[in-house]
Formats: C-alpha cells, structure tokens, sequence
C-alpha cells in the first residue's frame, strides 16, 4: 500500500455560477495528487514522459459528497492499494480538514510512442514493489 | 427511454501534451449533452435555476476507450433509461462518426436555495413521463 | 480586410462563482473564432501543424464590456485589418445580439518544428493576399 | 508600490497539443498571484465578496517571451504601482528561475452586489495606502 497527500487551494476560476467549484476540476486535483505521487515514489511523471511512456487514463469515477468553494484548502490523498500489473488503480479522497467531499479513482496503462500497452517500466515496478509484501511462492 | 445527441468541436484549449483531449474535458461535454436534452424535453436548465432548482453531480464514471483529437468533430448522446425519482441518472457516449471514444454516466439530485434535496419539478416530471410507459397499478 | 464570424453558447464549465463567465474563456473564444477564420480562409489549422507549422500567441489583450452568462448565445467575429507579414494581428468582438461584450487582439508568429520563426507558408500568404489590395509599385 | 509573489507548479491539464501551457491559463495564474497578494496585504478577496464587493476584470494584457510546460516550477509576481483610485492596476510576471516567460496587466473596478461600481472599501484603501508614500496638500 502507498498512501501520498497533496495540498490544493481553491482558484476562483475552477469555481461555477454555483458558487462552488465545478464537478470536472476534481479529476485536474487528481492529477496533481497523482503527480505528486509519482515524485514521492522516486518516478516523476516528467521523467517516464522523457522515456517514452505515458500514462493516460482508461477509466475514471468519482462519488461527490460535499461541495468545495473558493479559496478553500484541501488534502487530495492518492493510493495504490494493489500491487499493479499491466493496468495501475489508484484511490482518491478530496478532504477539507476532516470532512470528506469527493471521493474517486482513476484506472491507467502505460503506453508507449507509438501509442500500444506497455509493460510498466522495470525500474519503475522496482520501486512500487517496495511498497507491497513480497509474494513467497 | 429519452435519447439526445449534440455536436462538439474539439477545441485546441482541450487538448493536453500527449496531443489528445485532457480527459476531464468529457465531463464538460456530458455537461453540453444534458443541457441540450433538457431543451429539448421543454425544461432548460437555465429555466429551472430561475425557478429555484440546481441538480448538482453527485456521481460520474467514465471509461475512455480512444483518444479525441484537436478539431475533431464528435457526437454526443445522452440517455436516460429509468424514470427519474429524486436521482437522476444519465447515459452518455461520445463518438467520432461511428467510433465509440469515452462511455460514461452521472448521477444527479435536485436541491433547492437553500442546499437541501427537493422532488424534482412537477412539470419537469410530466415532461419527463411522456416518454416513459404508464404504470399500471 | 478578412472578417469572419463564429457562434459560441455559454458552457456551466465557463462560469464562475459571480455567476457571470470566467474572464479567461474569451481567449479560448478568439481562438475558436480563429481556427474557424483559418477553415473560411481554405487554410485550416489542422492542415497548418500537419505540415509542421505551429501559430502561437505572442501578445493579447482584451477589454470587458459586459459580463456574458450561462447559456448565452454568442457571436465572436474575427478580422484581419493588415496584410500579415512575419506576425499576424487578429481582432476579435464578441457579441450578445447587438451588445458588444468583450473586444480583444492577438498577436502570432508562425514558427517551425525546431521552435524558430519562420515566414508564412507560400500557399497560406496566397490565400490571404487575395484580400487585401494589390500592392502596385 | 507593493509587491508580492507566489509559486505554481504546471499541471499537465494546463498544457496543450503544442507540447507547452496554453496561452489562456496564465490569466488563471495572475488571478493566483493576485488572491494572494490581497491576503497578503490583509484584505483577503474571500471577504471581500462575503461584505458585497465583487472586483471584476475591465482589461487584460499579456505578452508571452517563452513557453511554460508540464511540472515547471514557476514564480508569479504581482505589482501595485500606482495608488488605486477607483481603478487598480496590477502588474505581473512569470519567470521560471530568472528566465521572464509572461509580462502581463488586469485592470478592476469593485462593484457592489447590484453590478454598479463603487468605491473601493475604505478598509481596503487604508491598507494599501500604507504602502505609497503619503500625498502632501
């Protein structure tokens, strides 16, 4: 299990004529909760760009239990909660200190230039693995 | 069953590095989609916040299976299947002439001013049954 | 002179907690109305980057009139005024009906694949020629 | 004169099929860098709005020298120049390290909650005039 957190702070222009922020920014904060995750773990998005992989998103769900607004800050935590094999889960929990507003997840693959599945770097599951019990055969 | 499509024009801002459509974007266009089925049940959503009523998201899922690209002209359906209570669900799809891109669906509930869940309109209802069979008790 | 004009309908996405549209939507507005200039002029975006032309801003301003609102219809007008040399200028007015909402500029340059300034395509600078008085020396 | 400056990290929602930020969202970073400037001097824009002020943009301009891409860390200065009168002039940069990316101005009036312009509140004008040399009759 890994388990990062990420601070977001409110724009007013991720806002809607609600006056609460609109549905969509929330899978932008987890992108950035994601982001953040990668860097923790020693994989920095950025750097597995410049490798030639990327990692879009194949699915993406989110439950939307409390509005946030303007200016407010939040936590946005990101797990991996399953060792990943070709495809990587990752869990999402947008909070405002302890109140829970949107929960969520993203489902990905990695892929290569030429747009085909990939495995996922060696290097790359190296360092995820560190995370989870060894598998004892 | 009601059933509704709408035509987007993918627009350079809705792209992101990877040269495709940044995927919250979809979100915005499901939100296109509804809008336009709203008109044309005769309940526009411009009209019911003027009488009051907000249906925020409280759920959406998406499943991306292939990539939008800048200037792509695609369709959007919207269905609803169920006869709304007080949650409304709604079915999208979105296609580029007859590839199915991204699937998806959200969940809404009425609220009133005041923040709290409402019945949905009566006269919004009415509209809303017509295209559903009677039930006969 | 090369005038065109584009429709547009207010998106909830592009509003913001006054109520009104965020003041940053105009941008990706002018660009709307400039990828259909493009179309209108025989020498479409699209076709621009596939033969390794790219068109960035340079400069852009904008002046707010009046505020546009959830589900407006609009009509955003480009013009060129001057034959474009290595930097092309295109006005823009978005409109409500009659009212004029928001006027603005933009200031490109074409550049090539390695990021540099190049001049026009021949073809493109053929197309605009036409619509603008001869030069007789 | 007052100045202040704030951070922002690139994220990837904010970037475009050119492979760098999107002209548009660096109207969303002034707007960071001004919300912070405001907190910073003591008039948060969250209260603001809470006693009816609303602080609209009447003019935008930006100059853009170099792109901005994904995960840059940048810097986001704001500048008060002049003593605000019934308009503010704020001034901003964007610089990744040293290197100026974005030079670029808003221009705000206050309104009160009837869209009318007012005077700035007189809280807000004590704070800022602390920072501009006293005018001697």
């Amino acid at each position: 299990m890994i388990e990062t957190s990420s601070e977001v702070r409110v724009r007013y222009q991720e806002t809607d004529a609600m006056g609460i922020v609109y549905h969509a920014n929330y899978l932008t904060w987890f992108e950035i909760a994601r982001v953040d995750m990668l860097d923790k773990l020693g994989a920095p998005y950025r750097d597995l760009e410049a490798q030639g992989y990327l990692l879009p998103v194949l699915e993406a769900s989110l439950k939307y239990k409390k509005p946030a607004k303007f200016d407010d800050r939040l936590t946005v935590s990101a797990s991996i909660r399953e060792l990943p094999s070709v495809r990587i889960t990752i869990h999402y929990e947008v909070l405002r200190g302890n109140e829970r507003l949107v929960l969520g997840s993203t489902m990905h693959a990695f892929i290569g230039k030429d747009g085909y599945p990939v495995k996922p770097p060696d290097a790359f599951m190296a360092k995820i693995s560190e995370h989870f019990p060894a598998i004892i055969p």
